[in-house]
């Protein structure tokens, strides 16, 4: 049966509703404060691998896109995320983020004490972006319906109960929901109007269902070395507070 | 410092002596026969995503070699995993496994239920093969130079420990050993030969770190899902034996 539209978008949000990582624990400590500055560190030191890989995505997308039309809305992400200069842009204030953590920039831009399930993760979307269908890689992008809410959680949550954190620290945050609201605008319009066969709207709402995954499992990561007992893998960030056991 | 070829094999030996995934607590858990038969199942069924891999990651370094000899010679690993029919071949074995566990084929070959961690462990070492330069292709695959050992213990463990494991459903097992030995001391002399600076010996050590990193990534994921009180991610598989509360 194909949905109208209008009925892909419900299906498209309700994937949403239950599969964004909101719904992740690590995501409720986080924003609770209830994390320790070391398990925000490892947060903020992981996550950039993901905020890495964000314009390479974009980039290889608009690289097998031939409609100009779609490439110029979507180059303003590549602008968003790298900016002018090195000091703008979503990378740098990611990088501000790090920094104001106390965290190496070096070593958090070499991603050498990341999680490697997180990089596994990252590498997935980016893979997923260079070798599905245009459709399917537009609509890996969906996940920007669901991000101003969780940013206004994660912002106000995380001022109040981390005096390591700071509204300059969290500029990333404050202009992203007016850009992720355009962009996922354009992506979901997109979406309806391309996906107009039973088949074409299954593989709209798996890649969406793929990038849930993708964050999921890069919270599960966080969540496996940094909370439950769990081991922190070999080679990975130990935070200075750490109170488990390193592997 | 250029280490000499036999320097080169012992720094690399010592990685596997500390980095390898028989020094991982699921590993232990799994020949120690303190995995409940779900998570035997759940082992068995992610597995399956790294061997439906590494066919693929052989055609793909065979596609980038020009080299005929080094072809021939590892022409055969593709002839071990994909057999000769459906019935033969360490694939063929692998779901000889995961039937004889009572899982059902057509969800373990599909891969819907494996944890997307596992998927994106198993797509990044076909990333690193296709991707990175043919040296550190070939090193990437050295794990095999410590696998004859994990076997064993494996193998004599589980069956020792559970009474749903029998010789017959291990028999991807029984003859990999030999396999192994022969595939690694060929990948070992060519690395051997042909990294003969610094940086190359730098490359072929860091890809058998990052292949190190996959496996144990792996086993990470199995123990937050099903040994840890952590969640199993929304969609992966749930044992029927599973005492925690799914996400």
């Amino acid at each position: 049966m194909t949905l109208s539209p209008d009925g892909l978008e419900a299906a498209l949000r309700a994937i949403g509703a239950e599969r964004y990582h909101n719904r992740h624990p690590f995501h409720r400590l986080l924003h609770d404060g209830l994390c320790s500055k070391g398990q925000v560190q490892a947060w903020a030191l992981n996550r950039y691998c993901y905020q890495a890989v964000i314009p390479m995505k974009d980039a290889a997308l608009m690289a097998r896109c031939d409609d100009p039309e779609v490439r110029r809305a979507w180059r303003s992400r590549l602008a968003d995320h790298d900016g002018e200069t090195d000091q703008d842009g979503g990378i740098a204030r990611w990088l501000g983020l790090t920094d104001g953590l106390g965290l190496d920039r070096d070593v958090v831009v070499s991603q050498r004490r990341a999680l490697p399930a997180t990089r596994f993760a990252a590498l997935a979307y980016l893979d997923f972006v260079r070798t599905r269908p245009l459709l399917e890689a537009i609509a890996s992008s969906l996940t920007e319906l669901f991000s101003p809410a969780i940013i206004g959680e994660r912002v106000s949550g995380m001022l109040r109960h981390y005096d390591f954190v700071t509204p300059e620290t969290l500029s990333y945050f404050s202009d992203r929901p007016p850009r992720a609201a355009r962009d996922s605008a354009f992506a979901l319009a997109y979406v309806k109007h391309h996906a107009t066969t039973p088949a074409r709207q299954r593989a709209v709402q798996d890649a969406l269902l793929f990038k849930c995954d993708v964050l999921w499992a890069m919270l599960d990561a966080l969540q496996a070395a940094y909370v439950t007992p769990g081991q922190i893998p070999p080679g990975a960030f130990v935070p200075s507070d750490h109170s488990g056991e390193p592997a």
